[in-house]
């Protein structure tokens, strides 16, 4: 059976993504980072759960590292999260290079377990506007995995989600029966959702255009 | 004054790029890896000592994660480290893109650091056959990086020893001061270098055709 590595944060975003890779007949080994993110536990815990739903192989990587470089909110807790509304520009919860760093961890998993798909949730449109998450950027990496990889290993980048807007993420993950409720979104370490930072907004609307409700906890 | 981050592994490579981005004109952010590869104490007692000598600010980063990825006998001690000469084809020392991930690390501190160059002593022809050292690669890793930063953010990876033969990067250490004798190449965790990796096979013919002396002490 055809192998795929998924990114799986344990937002909505990553889960969609990898139901739609076992849908796609891929085998899923899902690979979850621990950078120090404010919502590291949240995440994990969200991860698992999901994990769990696909009976996925799992890879939990630590990268105490993040926190050394800093540079952004998710990392760094003296830098505030913002929660007035999503602006133009890149935001200051963008973290360097972060999808760089995880597509190159996920390439060298998927040498090493002979995967032929990397499956990673980005939005390009309906986002917070960090620009590791681009298409262009995305068929760059690619080209460099292909390059600096052995001449048998071939790894796709899938990334279904890059031209869709978050009403219809919701509508397809309710389509493929993703466990919407067990996913964790937001950028605050809290019981509750904050409802108001950029990741809970998108979460949000997503939700009212599809018409449907979320049935997390947001704090009110 | 302009800022290069220099991956410095403590080898003899890496330290002569590094002694090349100070004669460019850089100043020096000393880069290295714990990535749990056999000679990692020896390798960092290097690090501190070349990063001393170019007066570099400096990161440490550990990744703990490649041994949870294994797959090359630098990372997982039951694969022998081959002693018997260098072979065609990729050898079992190969780690799955290696230096993908550690340029998409220094890429990110680079962006935080607003450092213009990464330095990398990768080699293509005089080397051990590892994909990730290729001209090819670099370049489209670069492409990715800067696809994948700020638009403020251009980097540009520089590699000056990429078409080098061993016995040039010696000579070129030589002429710059590099002190060679506090390098470490060899694949082996030990006092004295083995003297018959594929590393110490390509260090020594370097000097030899140089006809310099190696200071380093040697099994005999």
């Amino acid at each position: 059976m055809k192998r795929a590595v998924c990114i799986l944060s344990g937002g909505m975003d990553s889960a969609v993504a990898s139901y739609i890779a076992q849908k796609d007949g891929y085998e899923i080994v899902a690979l979850h980072f621990n950078y120090g993110q404010r919502t590291e536990a949240k995440e994990l815990e969200a991860f698992g759960a999901i994990a769990k739903s696909l009976d996925a192989k799992t890879y939990e990587i630590d990268l105490p590292f993040f926190k050394q470089i800093g540079a952004s909110a998710l990392v760094d807790k003296s830098i505030a999260v913002p929660v007035d509304g999503i602006k133009p520009g890149i935001p200051v919860t963008y973290v360097p290079f972060r999808n760089g760093i995880f597509l190159s961890i996920a390439a060298a998993i998927a040498e090493k377990e002979g995967a032929e798909a990397i499956y990673i949730g980005v939005v390009e449109e309906d986002s917070s506007g960090y620009p590791d998450c681009r298409e262009e950027f995305i068929q760059k990496m690619q080209e460099a995995i292909n390059a600096g990889t052995k001449p048998q290993t071939k790894i796709e980048i899938k990334t279904p989600l890059i031209h869709l807007k978050k009403e219809d993420i919701v509508r397809v993950g309710a389509q493929l029966g993703v466990p919407l409720e067990l996913t964790w979104s937001c950028y605050q370490n809290s019981d509750e959702a904050c409802g108001v930072c950029d990741s809970c907004r998108l979460r949000l609307k997503g939700f009212e255009k599809a018409g449907l409700k979320d049935k997390i906890p947001y704090r009110s």
